[in-house]
């Protein structure tokens, strides 16, 4: 795999960033990868991991000559750091970013953008419940797409010399528009982690069940809610309150969708539910077809010991 | 490991029978083992594979002077079956299921166990999305949950006896009323599958986002749910139509919560997000230390490739 930029600058180093670095230099895409977090104990776990060939003080300092920037702080927190780091951005540099949502860091970003940089925002559909620095590996793009979301006027070279980039992390590339992504994602991603965040909140609540039997118990199906649920909170609260419309529309049409289901359990429609349960099957199928998911029981789970 | 009944009979040769008798197997926890299925299709993959010392063509052959009977078709069918065998049930021995819902099972078989049978229902808390004759592995019991829900009158002896044949497949066992069974599985199971279906079958349903961009995009999230939405329909129609009552109250809880979440959102309530998402960070810790799963990011899943 040859370099593909000299400098590249991962501002925010959590499970994302980390794993950039790390596929960075398995495959060898770029000369120098700065770092910077605004936390100091982040960026003294960075230095003593060896993440990132150097970790600076400033977000500023981490920009200063870099050819790529990619933002991978929480969504909330993109517009802040770039109107930080648009002073020092090297003319013909590219800006990007990690963010679950699209069209809400377009709008916070694109403002702090100077003339002659590019901006192609991107977001790499991969990720573990596991956050910070130290969650970080090589392997987490693999297979795995990345979809890029090029502005109004994205530079054609830029945009081809990312998904190059992404490529050589181990990503498939696609491109999408920003409205379309972020309904994409509120299907995919964003309902699913609130349901599964309620599921958890309300196995907690309950007074009649104890939290210990939850927990013995939940390998009955609960624990698969568990891990979406693990993830960082941060993040998530950033993701809903961005991209408020559509996981509000998919919330709708889940809830709809629910109550036509309790309707069927309540009146007995035993033939509605089979035929619900059998079609959703289809799905599984051509998730593991098209390579996004292992076909082996329990997705393989080691096995748990006490 | 000694053995512990002469004769075990498996009826319904599904995942869970399929895993029974390679883990009695393994154990040598029984002398000859019989199973009988409905379908001649799976009797006849059961003599191919081996499964069972003796496949039989009807339930009440199966069943002649077996030790102990197990009940492993699905809930709806249990009453039914238990009226075919009755006539030829030992006396002495212990009829015993795998039924995820214990009250209905109770109400449908107990009427048809004779006098000098012991009825002992049981719930091995262990499944995966697959189902069939060749679904089963010696190991799926191991550390998993298995319910005793001992009906009045049940014989001390005769419950001690299936805690240790349980033991042996490798279960923990715990002993629960019927009620508080199928309240803790709702939670734990009922609700949590009810939701996964509902979701998938939305994603489904979508115009505007099409089923191959929901397969491609699954990783971000939507996958876990995909894998509990694949699971057998019959058994699952029979599950909610069964544990009505417990099901419907937990999915009223869920959608109150879901309600007062939606509306944090809508109302940008970033705060009341966050704390809620903390929280139930605190439950997935629980079940990794409980070793009811992996603490691997995503499960440790196994690499998948195209």
């Amino acid at each position: 795999m040859t370099q593909i930029y000299d400098r590249v600058a991962l501002i925010g180093l959590g499970l994302i960033a980390s794993s950039m670095f790390w596929a960075i230099k398995r495959a060898g895409l770029a000369g120098e990868v700065t770092g910077y977090a605004r936390s100091e104990a982040t960026r003294e776990t960075a230095r003593r991991i060896g993440l990132c060939d150097r970790v600076c003080d400033t977000a500023q300092e981490a920009v200063e000559d870099a050819d790529l920037v990619v933002l991978c702080v929480p969504v909330g927190a993109m517009g802040a750091v770039a109107e930080d780091i648009a002073p020092v951005l090297k003319p013909g540099a590219t800006v990007s970013d990690v963010g679950s949502v699209k069209r809400h860091v377009i709008k916070a970003v694109s403002p702090h953008i100077p003339d002659g940089v590019h901006f192609i925002p991107a977001h790499p559909l991969a990720g573990t419940e596991h956050s910070g620095p130290e969650a970080g590996f090589a392997e987490l793009f693999d297979n795995r797409w990345c979809l890029l979301v090029p502005v109004e006027g994205s530079d054609i070279d830029a945009i081809a010399q990312l998904r190059t980039f992404w490529e050589g992390m181990g990503s498939n590339v696609d491109e999408m528009d920003a409205d379309h992504h972020d309904l994409v994602l509120a299907v995919t991603s964003h309902a699913p982690h609130l349901i599964a965040y309620t599921m958890v909140g309300v196995a907690d609540d309950l007074r009649r069940v104890t939290d210990t039997e939850v927990i013995k118990y939940s390998a009955a199906g609960f624990r698969d809610f568990t891990r979406i649920a693990a993830s960082d909170p941060t993040m998530w609260r950033d993701v809903f309150l961005t991209n408020k419309d559509a996981t509000l529309e998919i919330l709708g049409r889940f809830t709809e969708e629910l109550f036509a289901l309790q309707r069927a359990i309540r009146t007995g429609d035993g033939e509605q539910l089979f035929d619900y349960f059998t079609r959703t099957r289809a799905i599984r199928r051509g998730i593991i077809d098209a390579g996004q998911d292992t076909d082996a029981p329990d997705f393989g789970r080691g096995k748990t010991s006490t």
